[in-house]
């Protein structure tokens, strides 16, 4: 078998067979087919894409190119939930104790990855004392006590994407939707959990800006996942402007806190409840989505959620006291209004943007081995359809340097749009489309 | 500028500027862009395409990657003329002394090349002393007292294209038209003559299997050359079957000598005809192609196109007296008649397998090391049209080793397809367009 070969029929829109996909993502992982092959065949998928078939296989080529977590020490079905990212989703933080206090067994690998903020582990950090390192001994052993864990992977889990994602970064193939859907569906598969709810984001700060992509993926990454033999469901969501108000690590944790309180925007509040109630369905712990939304708010609303966030923080080393006083987390020594330039309606908040002021400060990783100033960011007071006077604060940021608190500022401002007073601005519900 | 972002813009179907498409060659040959993004700009090339400007840049850059030929010290027009090869192809040892005998000068650089036969180098060596490497100062003397030459490269040429090709070859980017083009025509502009004549094949034994793709190629070229300011026009001919009815190297040398002792066969002679009356007219030697074919007429009649073989051969230290007696060349030990299986007539002759087959006996190169044995091929009895009786000799084999022999019969027999006698068997002519 030859690489050349299959890069021409690729080529010319042909088929690769299940043991030609397995060839390749082996050989390329061992370094007998070298990058150049691999970029060519990657460009030609990204004209001729690739079948149903030909997408799970690639996903489970590459999920078996390293070490896969053996999860088997855990009882019961363990859900996870994957989402395609964005600016200001502290959902997992909040989401996790939440299924956990209902019954659920969640146990979450998770990432610190770059980007406007730090990711889920960076974000646990704010709780003093937090270790995101877990022997699988140690995660399964508090997955079955707890209901919950959240850590980094251990092991090397797929270096097919790994490799493959690095190159398709220099050569103009990520987008590319078999490609996308195998690079996240490969890890998820390789995490071990048994069903996985997916949230895709859409719109200005998703990588998925049009919803009949976003439905697209979903459905090629649901249907990756059925035939690897996961349980596996969908919900698009809304990623037009921030979710929430917070934007920046320990102001992200905060308001997941308040979710856990019931006090938090309802735009997380209803992520949390549209994911959650669909990780408890798929976990046979509710028999339909109603009943698992009402599940969930009861244990909301008697406080269960909010101390079961405590359990794992103090099971995992962290400081369970700032669970309830968050508040005392550390904060910024610079605090600034920022205001409103003009009379109107806010009309757009490019998502990226904002997030690009809150990494401006220091609140986001632009190389690996970059250090996150965890107490930096931002909280919005205005979102897409209100209206604000000029002068009238738009946001509140919080930083540490005047002159990045300068150029975050300059930068936020070109987010956001006004449109003169009274003009109706169409504000898209955060839950958009659901794949069950 | 980072390339990256050309090869999103190649991939989305938009337009390099001339100064991207130099700096992509530039920065590829000095190594500074790594062979996995070339690859993937070459296989959004193979779909995109590239405009008439882009490719003609392209074959710029690539032409002045290395060291350009300076062919000033000929005096006149220098004319040359390029073949995209097939099977049998002789063209070029009767037609370069048959138009220097009309007046032209013709300085031609030549290779050695992989494949059925040997290079036209490989072939001029049946003339015992050949030399082919000869310096820039004794080709120019030669072209200015003889009106020919036939040498090797010297210099580093085009080394854009070696590097591209070599990645192409195994990265399924070959047939892309704007990449061939520029691949041949960078190097006919890097060798130096004011003016070319195209001798673009189609058929079985060719590059292009379809006219109207071999016409778009042969415009392609055209407009290339033009843009650079060369006299071009191009021939496109029937590589449906071999050319002529020798293929090897010393057979196919004595069937060129057979052309210009004007007892050739009608094919070889025709393209002669068509291919030189082009290079008389480009040359200003004659003002249409009607009298430049009774120039070259006059110049076969009268054994001057002959002896002018002979005088370039004696020049290059060659032997002239096999030009006088080919049948003094070398013979192969074994000469075996090749039966026909069957009544019937040829109809079809897959000119890449007869090329098989004598590459099989010894005449050809599989790589660039190997060596070539001069005296072994065939000679076709048969044609397409023709009708033979089973029993009846279709080619005449002449071979060195009875295993390989036996394998190249096989192969021979493989590539013939006879029809009931009487079918009526389309033959092309060998000229098949004109592009003037």
């Amino acid at each position: 078998m030859r690489m050349v070969d299959l890069i021409e029929t690729k080529k010319h829109g042909g088929e690769l067979t299940d043991e030609e996909i397995r060839f390749m993502i082996r050989e390329y992982v061992d370094g007998r087919i070298p990058d150049y092959q691999m970029s060519a065949m990657t460009m030609a998928i990204w004209f001729r894409g690739m079948t149903p078939r030909e997408t799970a296989e690639l996903t489970l080529a590459m999920e078996h190119s390293g070490d896969v977590c053996d999860l088997s020490a855990i009882h019961g079905i363990k859900v996870d939930k994957h989402s395609s990212g964005g600016v200001g989703d502290k959902t997992s933080i909040a989401l996790v104790p939440w299924v956990a206090a209902c019954g659920a067994k969640v146990a979450k690998m998770s990432g610190r990855g770059l980007g406007f903020t730090g990711g889920t582990l960076d974000k646990l950090e704010s709780f003093t004392g937090f270790r995101a390192a877990l022997t699988t001994e140690e995660f399964a052993e508090q997955v079955n006590r707890l209901g919950c864990a959240i850590a980094a992977q251990t092991g090397d889990l797929v270096p097919a994407d790994r490799k493959l994602y690095a190159l398709r970064d220099v050569t103009a193939t990520v987008d590319s939707k078999p490609l996308i859907a195998s690079s996240i569906m490969s890890k998820k598969l390789a995490s071990g959990a048994d069903a996985i709810v997916l949230d895709v984001t859409c719109g200005s700060g998703a990588f998925m800006r049009d919803l009949d992509a976003a439905e697209d993926l979903a459905r090629t990454m649901i249907d990756i996942g059925r035939r690897a033999g996961r349980r596996i469901c969908a919900v698009i969501s809304n990623m037009d402007e921030p979710l929430g108000y917070a934007v920046g690590n320990i102001l992200e944790v905060q308001e997941a806190i308040d979710v856990l309180r019931g006090e938090g925007p309802a735009d997380v509040t209803e992520i949390c409840y549209a994911l959650g109630s669909r990780m408890l369905v798929l976990s046979d712990i509710c028999p339909d989505v109603e009943s698992a939304r009402s599940l969930m708010k009861k244990k909301l609303e008697d406080g269960s959620a909010l101390a079961r966030l405590a359990d794992m923080v103090q099971a995992q080393g962290g400081d369970p006291e700032l669970v309830w006083h968050p508040e005392n987390m550390p904060r910024a020594n610079i605090r600034k209004e920022i205001a409103a330039p003009q009379d109107g309606v806010i009309v757009r908040m490019e998502c990226d943007e904002i997030g690009n002021a809150s990494m401006i400060l220091g609140g986001g990783r632009a190389a690996r081995e970059d250090t996150i100033d965890l107490t930096v960011g931002l909280i919005l007071s205005k979102k897409i359809g209100d209206a604000v006077k000029k002068g009238e604060t738009v946001a509140v940021m919080y930083a540490n340097d005047e002159q990045k608190l300068a150029d975050a500022e300059r930068r936020f401002h070109g987010a956001i749009d006004y449109a003169p007073a009274g003009t109706p601005a169409e504000r898209r519900p955060v839950v958009l489309r659901t794949l069950d």
